[in-house]
């Protein structure tokens, strides 16, 4: 498979941008320091998308394996659009065009810039050709860096929030570029590996037959008003405020995410049978989908699978009142960006929708010991984020949580067209908080908002418990 | 047409029910006053769902125009089928079933109670006709009065909120059967009349050609910690509650509705042809739909519509900042139980799905004197319900919120079958609060939760604006 | 169940038109005879539609159970628009529509005549009312039959073939009439009954439990140039034009229908399991539509069925090479005009696809004796038609034959509004022979075409199996 | 763009098959000269696939535009699967696949032979690459022809008849590959050329603004009974025969194709807005899909074409009774396997659906001196295929008849699994004679009958018009 940028060009890009391996800013002014600061950055991000995209040869960056999601390249392309778009078309001038027809090709759904080509045909346009996009991407960063170096800080002034809100962009397009792959791969019966496992999961030291179990604990966020939202520091997305006040109700949230384990014993309990612990859309989506387990778990004796699979055991729900040894996990194996691996029950469950997240819940609520469990409120969630002994709330995965993604009180999209962001998504979806395995490092944050629609299961999803603190 | 249940037979019907005109409980005991209250209530509701379908004829009754609705026929036993399953067949020792295929034929989507009859099919049941229907109401009324009468307390306390919990339970299919009917007659080119227009409204008398304007006035309610939800007294539904507090964000309500003449300066602005005043999905489908209008409103050349029409003129947007002589209302005419009539600018508007109203509020901000104006949430709503000056909150229309139909903290659904009933549709929802004019007398509360998916239009629904205080 | 036109409504109706009992003609002139002829026809035909329509209730009489069928009402209407549309308004100066708007309801797929209402929401309808569509009817019969009466011998001239055709278009209404409420009533799980069985049916006499054998036999029709197609001796369809010469191939036609028994051993051979034996689209459209048996047969334990069931047993396929014992016919029922009823394995096998028909015919020819049976061409069977010893050509189910319906060489559509009849449906479409028992007395001929899509099976629709006489 | 298989690969190639540019068999028996024949022609067929593909990126060869299209990787995996699966597995001991997993990737439709990829997701294989299935093909080669050199002559008569036959399968999946990549070049906005326009089309001689006409004459086959279908020698499909007697009417066919210039008269008189010239289905399907004009059309002004668009003018319809004049062909562009050129009137119009050549026909029919024109039966095509002065029968368009694809008289499938080819699709197709411009050199015959549904519009369709004799 080809490494899509040689070394070479990506050092001479970096040659470009200018930055060197001392560190920023200490020769020169705060303005300068400031600017060195953010080209660094910019040089990193975009680098580090294209280190994403090189495990992947031209035909997977090129295809596209449902409406949801994008191929490779289309990410690669519309991030740099997005640059042009928004900084190099409206405040450089004399800026030449690639190709004037990108505009419109890789334009996302930002009205108010044009006619787009349309979503469910991204995987169509073999044309132009991977390397094209990379010349793309050289031609839009060789613009955009020497112009920034050069542009009078009153120019500077106005674009730096642009570049800042581009490498938030284009971080998010990184964790979609991910999960977008993964899932053309899972379409192919042949299962291929995004990336080899990392030694250490294949190395001889056997792992423990059986982890050490990590109880659920439940900690306790102060109830009444809480502040929430984002307070100033730092880069935020417009959806994140404005900080406000909301009113807690005593909770308690889980210290830890739910295990693969744990899912396993739902749906040994016919999880997947009982539409009395789902929500009316949740099981007729479940139904329509023909869904039988998460996204990528594949039973024991799926064809898919390598001959000669021999799965880890492991424990079940490890709280007080549920057995575990109920729980033969030995029949799942779950795909990912190793490839099909066997089911590890002390794993943070993942792809989930909400509709099984919250059928989970209302499973788990029955089990002893875990009377009204439920999913936490995304304040609750936020509250609950910093408190000692809470884990996993970022780098594992994203958390579904019971909140509708609304408006907060008070809230202004960003003005002009780079305001068609998050706002206009606010119905028919759900707040996912914390972060994922996918997402770049850096990228998240206690306050950020992500969000799908209830039957998304293609992200690297899964939930966390609570429960009223009365109960 | 016919008139399903003649005079006489609802006469005998209610000497069944064994109700007199004097005042009950006058002459009885506490706990025989309660049940007469009661059994006189069951009257009255049971009696009001056929006076609504009395001008509709057998084949009106039988008719699906749509899956999201259904037949009036089906309204009439689905309404007797809840009595006869929650009540009857659990309580009633030797009730004998009118027909026990009826049982699965008119669940609507208790899932605990067994398989049942598809809902986008429910048009095809011809058989059991509509008297035979009417049988079937008879026939569960004559038994649960009878036993009702003379069973023993301990039965009464069992049973008597769930005969509560039918009758508003049929008090919400009452709604919906004219909702549904209404529907029905609209997809009909030769747009049958419900109910002839009221003769105030045909009167010799004309109206104003252009009414006295009511200029928007702002209520504010008190900011900060705010108790929400039902409180105890009198039958409310499981998703009103638990009462808890919120808190809310400084904001003020408009004093009223949004009306006809406003939202025809909206459509007069290109409301339906600008993405940027939209939410993503709801612009989506407004392509989809082709909408151009709300629902049932007709431009005054449909051919539709009878030859000589003289459309009413009057004022728009009924505020300071707002140009109402822009508005040219003569080329509306809107459809609705009376049939078609030219647009009244002052009446509130109607038939509007969440994207709609969204889209509407989205555009109202760009108006002079009107930055920042949106949606209440529902808990904004609540609290301004009772201001002095409020008005319009029930019985016009019912008013789109802001907030997606999430649980309460503490939400517990009733124990049970009878639970099956607002928890499972807490997804992908809108909250509307207040009631219409299609709401049986007495059934509104300002806790009321009213919830439909963001997309549904043919439902008496409409929108007040408000807007954060500090604005 | 109301008799939508009562007994003393349609004495009248016949005294409108004005025949009487006594053989027209005897006393008149040639040309007068002939008109009297017409219009007694006239008034059979237009009778027996509201005939078939009198078990129906006006609600069945409204609904449309799917796209590919009309409501009664519907057809009751249509056809009398046709003579509207077709006679009076071009025709009959100073005729006075009985509703203006009826022209654009009723009208079916005469592009030429302007818009039309949506097929599939024709069952929307439901005003009119049944009882104004019978005063539709009436209007047009009084006003036709009071101008034909009166007209010149140039304009009777000019109509006559219009009436004709009208009269043979409502036939195949009748027929449609009874399939489409055939398959409404299939649509309830009630499984009501069109019409109680006939007596002997259901008489004392028992029938054999074991009929008599009727093996099959084989004609063969003379080989070499053979004339089809209709030859100027009374009424035929366009469709059925020019009579030309076809070039049969030597072959052999089956004397009799395949069989409800022999049926079932296709399918107990696995036939609805084996894609081989299918033509693509066929297998397609069988695992789409979840076929497993014929359109309205039922396994004895289905839960619409009465507890009781006590099926007949009988033969399987009565051929030489064939043995009937392996089928046991006790599992199926059979839903009919009559409600539901044991299948009985002698009766021609009915409510077929195209593609049922040709599987049922690539398993046939698998079994011992079969070799190389297959369906015959429309032209096989129309030059086998009339041998001897041929049965159930007409009058029991309509028969598919291998033929797609293509035109005749030479063909051509009736001029006018009219011709858009036949030859706009010529493609995608298979022809079939023969009548069924739903055909109007009288309307069959050897030379008819009548012609559904591959996939339609709520017809009673049969077949017939040939092979080549060299086999 | 890569030339997938470089020119010393494929003389490496050549070298392992073993044919000499010396002519084949002067110096061998006559079964070694048959032997070696057939390898020539298998190293030529399948090279030539190559060649074809060389064009085309991994990117290109990777997509699926349509669930009708398969990627050009899987044509070329699929032939070569086609020699696995019908000669290597069963006949050749010892053969070893070149990875077991492709059998089920790569076969088509043959259910014999066990599941599926499913068709719609042959675009979602990314991988293998088509690196990989170039070496697939090689492996598949090589062990092909070396088995076939040493083989037995009994196992040479065996399978020398399934060699030819995959031959004539790549032959076909040639074609294809073709139509389906420019289909896929179509969608893309970029309007990308599959090939840069021959020499001629672009040189500075410039074209005649107006070509010599070609006047319609009618060639006359000789009516009454007339053999059709192949008979013996040579290769042919199993639906070609078997040989038999057809009856023709007297009638007369066009010396040429139906021409762009006439098409856009055509268009020009409103053929797409007048429902009376088309069949139902054929109307729905244009209003359905939009179709305004041929599939690969655009309009002069359409964003997709570059600016400085100068088409040429020509004639139009070149019969005696039609203006050309009335046609203005400047507003057209075609796009095909040079990119998108000006369209030329005299070229034979292609990518027509059979319904919009149909409704052309219909329309011509109109024309003056044009009474009764329209497609002509797939037999008198045959008949008049060999008649002096007939023109454009190959190599131009395949061309619609007005025959629905039914099996011939006596019509047996080849056995077993290879059967599974023509048979199964006999039902809803309709018959096209000739060939096209993408048809392989050599492929065509007088009596091949291609076949596709009405619909379909993306090979290169055409149509000749026919009229009865006697008109």
């Amino acid at each position: 498979m080809p490494d899509l940028m040689p070394p070479t060009d990506r050092t001479s890009f970096q040659a470009v941008v200018g930055f060197r391996s001392s560190a920023p800013g200490t020769h020169a002014s705060g303005s300068e320091a400031r600017r060195a600061l953010v080209l660094q950055r910019y040089a990193e991000v975009r680098a580090h998308s294209l280190d994403r995209a090189a495990p992947l040869s031209a035909e997977d960056q090129c295809v596209q394996s449902m409406p949801d999601a994008s191929p490779t390249k289309w990410h690669l392309a519309h991030t740099s659009w997005f640059f042009e778009a928004f900084v190099l078309v409206p405040h450089c001038t004399g800026y030449r065009a690639f190709d004037p027809r990108f505009f419109r090709l890789f334009n996302s759904y930002y009205e108010a810039l044009g006619p787009r080509h349309p979503r469910h045909q991204r995987g169509l346009l073999t044309r132009p050709s991977s390397a094209e996009v990379l010349g793309y991407r050289q031609h839009v960063d060789t613009a955009l860096v020497r112009w920034l170096r050069g542009c009078s800080d009153a120019a500077w002034a106005t674009v730096e929030p642009l570049i800042t809100l581009g490498l938030q962009h284009e971080q998010q397009h990184q964790e979609l570029l991910l999960t977008d792959a993964l899932h053309l791969l899972w379409c192919n019966p042949l299962l291929p590996v995004y990336a080899a496992a990392p030694a250490a999961s294949v190395a001889a030291a056997p792992r423990p037959a059986r982890p050490a179990l990590d109880p659920l604990r439940w900690l306790r966020p102060n109830a009444g008003p809480h502040p929430v939202g984002h307070a100033g520091e730092g880069f935020a997305f417009d959806n994140e405020g404005p900080r406000h006040t909301v009113w807690l109700t005593p909770c308690e949230v889980a210290h830890r995410l739910v295990t693969c384990g744990e899912f396993a014993q739902f749906i040994a309990s016919g999880g997947y049978q009982r539409p009395d612990w789902w929500l009316a859309d949740g099981w007729a989506a479940a139904q329509a989908g023909g869904w039988q387990a998460p996204l990528y778990w594949l039973r024991a004796d799926d064809p898919r699978l390598p001959p000669l699979a021999s799965p880890a055991s492991g424990p079940g729900f490890a709280s007080a009142g549920v057995d575990s040894a109920a729980v033969d996990s030995a029949e799942w194996w779950v795909f990912g960006l190793h490839g099909a691996q066997p089911m590890r029950p002390d794993d943070p469950v993942s792809h989930l929708s909400f509709y099984e997240a919250a059928a989970f819940a209302e499973w788990a609520s029955t089990q002893p010991g875990m009377a009204g469990v439920r999913l936490p409120t995304e304040f609750e969630w936020e509250a609950a984020c910093g408190l000692p002994g809470m884990k996993q709330t970022h780098g594992a995965v994203w958390q579904w949580t019971r909140s509708a993604y609304d408006p907060y009180p008070g809230f202004q999209p960003n003005p002009g067209a780079v305001g068609e962001y998050n706002g206009k998504f606010m119905a028919n979806q759900y707040v996912l908080r914390g972060s994922s395995q996918a997402t770049p490092s850096g990228h998240g944050r206690p306050t950020y908002r992500n969000f799908f629609p209830a039957g998304a299961r293609w992200q690297f999803s899964g939930l966390r418990l609570a429960r009223d603190a009365t109960c």
